[in-house]
């Protein structure tokens, strides 16, 4: 094993990401692992990470969706999460978040998501102090104690699980609280890859056509691949009052049974009110970053008695939900096709560029 | 019978509500019925529709939650909706909407509440087209076939039933929409007659401990006499910001499992969310009257994962529900001490000025 | 319009089905419609009710599973239930049950496959008495006003609709009633209609992996084609012991998350609870006939803590849901390859034996 | 701290249980405890436990519902499970069960009492092994690290504490997974511990009224305190089929909305499914000892479509719940009445036998 390690550093906010080096961790405490990275996803938090919306660490190594080969198991990690034989040299993948297990949440609510100790590679660890690599833009990673490794089948390829990342998971987590009804007609705002992934866990759960608003047409391109029934892109429908009307139209004068905001900014959801129909179920999923407020008019929730429906993160049984998804269904949904664009790790501040640009439908970093 | 019927007549909003004198129809369809009233309800919604807050055909009698005597049954209205054997001479109250079964909510979506082609007794119709007796401001009231009619047991009081009004339906429909779970801290915004039956539905509903906020003192009394383990008066909590700092000392810091919104002023509405514990319920039940628009962030809502729901009006099942409520647990929420003003018909404007000026928890017209 | 039809008649229960000729009602009331048939199913239920396993009026048409052609609309039926125009000439299928929408089960418990006074074209009718034509096997039947009538797209083939039968609604209320968790492993005992269409629904439903019992090979390669993971063909796996650990073993030890007894056989009930993992649910959707009890041992249900659920037919929404997914998801659930023997009107007592003796997958009757 | 401690011991089963002393462990692992009991209740299981029903090793010290005083707090264990400061001196009770939190159930289906490796103080540990003060039956019990411990308020007698017992979890478990609908009516059969906590926990939930057959006449006395509205004695209703139509006869001939078994005989099974009303809710809840098979039709769930549930044990939040409960509702429902025969412990087996004799409401151990 090498003395240290490279790593892409974020040690200001809108500045430079570079690269660093930092000693290796050369023993692995019982249940930890040691793990060489494969390839890690940059996600659009990573975008608003950099930027300084959500109050994180510094320096930090950014990178949470990741895949990687097992360097070293510590003693007593013998098992992945689901109890699948582990030993050095599989190639696995893990919950990027760990819970307490003991605060209110976890424990008297069952909401892991909210632990109010939750930790998160790539996100909540100052990499300055030991044991140095928490994040998944490096050479290595450590792994605690308690983190929820997966191994991945030879089959599963690393593009699948890193062009599905974390946003498949936010999905299925979504999704699950929102619930949907079979038969459901849905609309998806959004053609990022939480708005992709939603879509293809909408039709995998019965709704019987998605409609899907975004941009720009490559993206779309995937979304017609995976099933939409129709996309708008919003080049071509700018204005709200098109976009609503359309779905309208769509849905016999009614509106939408099911609406899945997955873009992030505040000015769509008056727009997911007005598409829904009475009853319907709105699913706010893409308000990661906090991008300010907007005037909604609380009548129209009264009136047309909606539900709307928060989700934050997800749990580790959403993973395990994920790989089996992404197993079985990969035919349909091929998520390995999101991965358009490679860097090494020196290049990570233009993977996050082009992510942020929209320039890349899934941009990954290849260390 | 009668040649003719006095009601309180709305002919423009904002203007005295006046008596005037209509034909009373000498005959009855069947399946219909003509009532003698008895007493009539002054709801909140009343101040709103007088004041041209929703687009109700006028001239109007207003008065939509009345119990009153059957003076003609039409052929064929041999039972009241639950079956009951009914006649000439009995006490009735009935369900003030009618949805029309056949509609795209009716039928494919079970949700009658928002039938396309609603009609709602003391609110859709012209009373100078016959037969001209439609709300309840008046002696008597011609109820349609179709009508769901409910045949009252002798020892439960038309006060009671008249002091729950259709606050109860409201508030019982509502709280079946939203789902309280088992030994729930339930925040309850508003202490009208939605807020009182909202607080007694929940608490009978096995919300562990309920906070209620709002005022006069005289309603919080009722409160705590139904069982409210605190009440915040707003005199003494003026400020959003108190009220949610003493919410957050009387839940752990956490926050409320549940918040039910019986206001109808958007303000509340981000003050909910901030009582709101991440994963909580907010049912704004309130919102009847369009009342404006308020600045939400919905970054809140995913991050505290949050559920928010809507709902309007109520079935028939659930007036059902609602006098069985009314029998079996009248000792503990005695809805007839809500009824603290009366008025004859001629003083309707009265009445409703007594409701607008929160003078009474809840005025009545006895014809 | 013809004076007289033709009818296949069920006089006496286990004697010959025979045709016999009744007079055609000449007008139609309003709401009303006189139907040409084209095409009808012959469903399991037709062999039981044959058998006189269930009391059944006679002379009886049979018959529930029915596409024809609009030969006379009455007054006022100008929108099928879903409010598509409607006129003479419209291809069309219904619901073959009726519900009163009065009683107990219709008003207040939402529950109209349970009405009180339920009635099904092809089960519930004497065919002595006019308007005679009530059932499917006949060159014309008469629908009553109330009826849920459905008018077909072009692209819906007869086939199609008819090769789904009432197996698909039933599937889609059984499995609507007992839920599915998005990415549940489900077990369904029995390869009949019902079988293979809970099978399309459970897929479609989000199952990661359904795993079919039953028979013959030819039932096996239609499931194989519609997704099942696995298919146990019981000549192969003739014992209850063999079929478990056969379940147990694909299943990680730990059995099913769900599964389906699409039978009627009460010892495949026991069977079902040793399949199932602690917590599982367990939907009894095959017994529609009475075909004697079965021991079970209750401390299984509190020990593994399972949920077992019945359904009975299916409600008209159910019918609606079942046409959309005819028709968005045919090219992935051929429900038209089922359709595998024809028989003209004047065999239809053949047509059941070939039901009965599973020669056919399903057997229809051409008029 | 005194060097033995003394507990009843079950040697063999169906052989008196007899006093013995065993060294008491002098010192407490971080995260453990050393508790010095107060009162121990003893459960019907206990009977069960002592006929040899289930496979416990041997020799053991039984008494799974158990309080208090903390005698030692081993390091690290500051908090009590809902984050309450703990320290020696305090008065607490304890779930009985621990979850491994690793095992298919406790991760992938969030199901901790189906837990693989669940253990239970007074029923899994043989107390010749060190610490062996693994019972209530004692003067002494150590608890575990990773055991759910809560404090007791001061206003929350140990009778009332131990008087609803493991009986309330277990009620409060079962509903949760059953549900109840607002307003139902519902059955309870049993009048034991468990019976008479349902009775309290459906009420509570908003039971509109709760019918429950059992005996003796003292336990019925309690069921009408606690708010029965109706008890059937089984000795004046000894017959199945009377106490069907009695259930009929108040449920205006259609049958209860849902019915909870709290007797552990099989025969009650089938009698529980007549009681039901179509589309009901049956609770399996009674059946923790393997009592043997009964005969059902499963037609009968299939045409009723009914929903069966079964539950097991509890998880630690629901004796969160359970003691909130307790503590707010404990006017309405005195719990601690039920505690009417009190036993030293050289005396554990007199305790036990008048709980199976059902001579006692509930018995308990005062050490």
């Amino acid at each position: 094993m090498p003395a240290t390690f490279k790593a892409a550093v974020l040690s200001e906010f809108k500045t430079p990401i570079v690269l660093r080096e930092f000693p290796l961790p050369q023993s692995t405490e019982p249940g930890g692992a040691l793990v060489r990275i494969q390839m890690a996803g940059v996600c659009g938090t990573d975008v608003h990470l950099w930027k300084g919306q959500l109050p994180i660490p510094r320096p930090n190594i950014l990178g949470h969706e990741t895949v990687g080969i097992i360097e070293q198991c510590g003693v007593a990690l013998e098992q992945d999460w689901r109890g699948v034989p582990l030993q050095k040299g599989d190639r696995v993948t893990w919950s990027s978040s760990l819970a307490c297990g003991h605060c209110f949440y976890c424990k008297e609510k069952r909401q892991p998501t909210r632990c109010l100790n939750r930790k998160a590679y790539g996100i909540s660890y100052n990499c300055d102090e030991p044991p140095h690599c928490n994040g998944g833009y490096a050479e290595f990673i450590y792994l605690r104690p308690g983190s929820a490794i997966f191994k991945l089948d030879d089959q599963l390829t690393t593009e699948r699980v890193i062009g599905a990342g974390c946003a498949l998971v936010t999905a299925i987590h979504g999704i699950e609280r929102m619930g949907l009804n079979w038969g459901d007609v849905v609309v998806i705002q959004g053609a990022g890859p939480v708005g992709l992934a939603a879509l293809a866990v909408a039709l995998n759960h019965g709704a019987s056509r998605v409609i899907l608003i975004g941009g720009p047409e490559e993206r779309l391109k995937t979304a017609r691949r995976f099933g939409a029934a129709e996309c708008l892109n919003i080049e071509h429908f700018p204005s709200a009052e098109r976009r609503i009307q359309r779905v309208r139209e769509l849905t016999r004068g009614h509106g939408a049974d099911a609406v899945i905001e997955c873009v992030g900014s505040p000015e769509v959801v008056p727009e997911a009110l007005e598409m829904c129909r009475d009853g319907a179920k709105f699913l706010v999923l893409g308000h990661y970053g906090d991008a300010g407020e907007v005037s909604i008019n609380p009548h129209v929730i009264t009136r047309k008695q909606l539900q709307l429906h928060g989700s934050w993160g997800s749990e580790h049984r959403h993973m395990a939900q994920a790989l089996e998804f992404l197993a079985s269904q990969g035919g349909r949904f091929p998520f390995e096709e999101l991965v358009t664009h490679r860097f090494p790790l020196d290049r990570v501040m233009e993977a996050i560029e082009t992510t942020q640009k929209w320039q890349s439908t899934k941009s990954v970093v290849v260390p």
